[in-house]
């Protein structure tokens, strides 16, 4: 845990901190990323008759009979569709399925490392709600989860929530509960660092997209009950005119001091901002904030503050930098979260189990927690059990 | 390839002539059949940085800026989607989609092993011709070529042309193609053992499924010019008043001596029988067919005649089994032609890259060829990669 290029340097650049060469990336994805194996050789006849006919028939017949037994014999109920339609790739926006591939690419190679879960990527040649749906139901016997991922808000809340009820299968778009589940986790031995209860926190929070919405319902799930979220008009609140729709309603259930305004009134005097968007926040405004201030400065790869200034003011500071101290990954979430679904033979991934994800991720760092470490690191050995077996314990009891 | 496996034992009884227990094969596909892993391994942030962000966003945007980019850069423009609806399953039928699954597992199985080509089953839950083409449309930018499998005729038809056109990529019903392609490549040896002239051949085809229409049409554009097809009511003739769509078009082009009847007329003097059906052929029909006959009973696992019988009339017997010598299996074909068109950037896989893999197919025995070994065996070095070069080489011409 004392990864030395963990140290925050207070004078590093935010530029040139990646030291991969353009030629190296694109050397890596050349042919692309992933490989479909024989899960055992097939060397001869005898080989071949079992894994292929007249075999084979015997186990189709045998589901045939009992639909049950697709789920024991073959890889289809444990495999995860990281299903994508290109419409909100990383920082790059509306750019495409076929531009979302490395993406979705990298995301099963995440599952393979961490979580040893099997998934193909599938890419959308299709933006329509209706028509997601309609395609992934068809094709729903070919997987047994979906992640879904880099779709733009707000079509992702209504998507999510339209697959969760026709697909009967875990689903999580993960750039919503993954950030949220880490977020929690950061905030969780942020808030133990800096001496404060969780519940107590004054959260103010810039992006008001998949990911704000989801930090924002996680935190509220957990008892935080001063949240004020931004979106790029300002402070949303209950007076706003221009609201519809899921911001009309998270308006109703944050911002309990109706503050109006902009990042100056939102942070002056919080405990923790969030940031969760493209845009800046000067430093003068983190200055504003209440003693032992916790900023997680989230967006990649330009951090709405640099860290280096930002560490200067606040007590805890996170980006979801890999090159600074406490990055927020989703890595650290989405294989476990998927591994204990699919391990509980869960059908929903719910609430609770992404609150007790958040939990078993936070308490994987060595306490009492340390500013600079209030998250384990990708590759801490464990952390995909870890938060399997918390997936796990909830769906026993919500069982 | 004097396997002793190969020797035809008259007195073989075709029952239980599989050595498998059924434990063993529902043993070999607990949790399925194969698995998705990395290209290279992530084992540091340095890793992670590369394969996924930040460095695949350079990857990603470049695709946006150049779609081409894609092909190289990822897994898609060569991975192989398996799909079926489960209509037609080995000999089992109509099972549905999770039942065909470890057929369609089974299969990507053998795209690994025999060509190197990665390959996801996709299974359908719909039947509905317009909806399987929709659905596949929507999620082609996630894979490079179909290998559409045990889909229902005449259905199948239909639904392999409407691919072809609708998507920019190899598509091939391997039922229909992959064993005309073999049956071909096991005359051709077949006609060398006898010494006939391919194109001079009586050919009495059972069965005007999925096979035998393709098994008539690569027969027909050889040269071969005395087709009769049968169908479950007889020889199909254009004087049948019961015969619409595909079979009204191959009334037309077969049957030139106007046949009528069952397999005793269509028997009678034929040089060849092929039978791609589930039905059975007396003794006695077979008995009647001209000398030197060659006999390919393919229905599996119960081929229409016991291959043991039809030895003791015919020059050369072949069954779709492994269990006896001339296997028509095709393995033999499929994972080439899928290679060799993916490797030439052919958009179509046309009738003359299936006849040029036939012959590569039928070239790759030793010459002359004997009765019992007329086709090679799926093991035998070096036959993917002779189709995939003869599929390539027709592919530049045709370009």
């Amino acid at each position: 845990m004392t990864d030395p290029k963990q140290q925050l340097d207070p004078h590093a650049s935010l530029a040139g901190a990646q030291s991969v060469s353009e030629e190296e990336i694109f050397q890596a994805h050349l042919g692309g990323k992933l490989s479909v194996e024989l899960g055992s050789p097939l060397v001869d006849r005898r080989d071949l008759s079992i894994a292929y006919t007249p075999g084979v028939a015997q186990v189709s017949r045998a589901i045939a009979g009992n639909p049950e037994i697709a789920k024991s014999h073959t890889w289809a109920s444990r495999l995860v569709a990281v299903v994508s339609d290109g419409t909100a790739v990383l920082g790059l926006g509306d750019i495409g399925a076929s531009a979302s591939l490395p993406v979705m690419e990298g995301k099963s190679a995440l599952f393979r490392r961490f979580a040893g879960l099997n998934s193909i990527p599938i890419v959308l040649d299709t933006t329509d709600v209706d028509e997601i749906v309609e395609t992934l139901v068809r094709i729903s016997p070919s997987f047994g989860a979906v992640n879904l991922e880099d779709v733009s808000a707000p079509r992702c809340f209504e998507l999510e929530q339209r697959l969760i009820e026709a697909l009967d299968m875990p689903v999580m778009h993960d750039d919503q509960h993954g950030t949220a589940i880490v977020v929690l986790a950061a905030l969780t031995n942020a808030a133990r660092v800096v001496g404060k209860e969780l519940g107590s926190l004054k959260v103010a929070i810039l992006g008001a997209g998949s990911a704000g919405i989801a930090v924002t319902e996680i935190l509220l799930a957990v008892g935080v009950e001063d949240i004020v979220l931004l979106d790029s008009r300002g402070i949303i609140s209950r007076d706003r005119g221009d609201l519809t729709g899921f911001k009309r309603d998270i308006a109703e259930r944050t911002n309990p001091r109706s503050l109006s305004g902009g990042t100056a009134e939102a942070l002056a005097g919080a405990d923790v901002f969030i940031g969760v968007s493209s845009g800046k926040v000067p430093e003068e405004h983190v200055v504003s904030m209440a003693a032992d201030s916790i900023v997680f400065a989230l967006s990649n790869p330009d951090p709405e503050i640099d860290p280096a200034i930002a560490v200067k003011h606040a007590a805890v500071v996170a980006t979801g930098r890999s090159d600074f101290p406490n990055q927020i990954n989703n890595v650290l979430a989405f294989p476990g979260v998927f591994r204990g679904a699919l391990d509980a033979g869960a059908r929903r991934i719910t609430q609770g189990m992404k609150i007790a994800a958040a939990q078993a991720i936070a308490d994987l760092v060595p306490q009492p927690a340390r500013a600079d470490v209030i998250v384990p690191n990708p590759f801490t050995p464990g952390v995909a059990e870890a938060v399997a077996q918390a997936v796990m314990d909830v769906a026993r009891t919500e069982r």
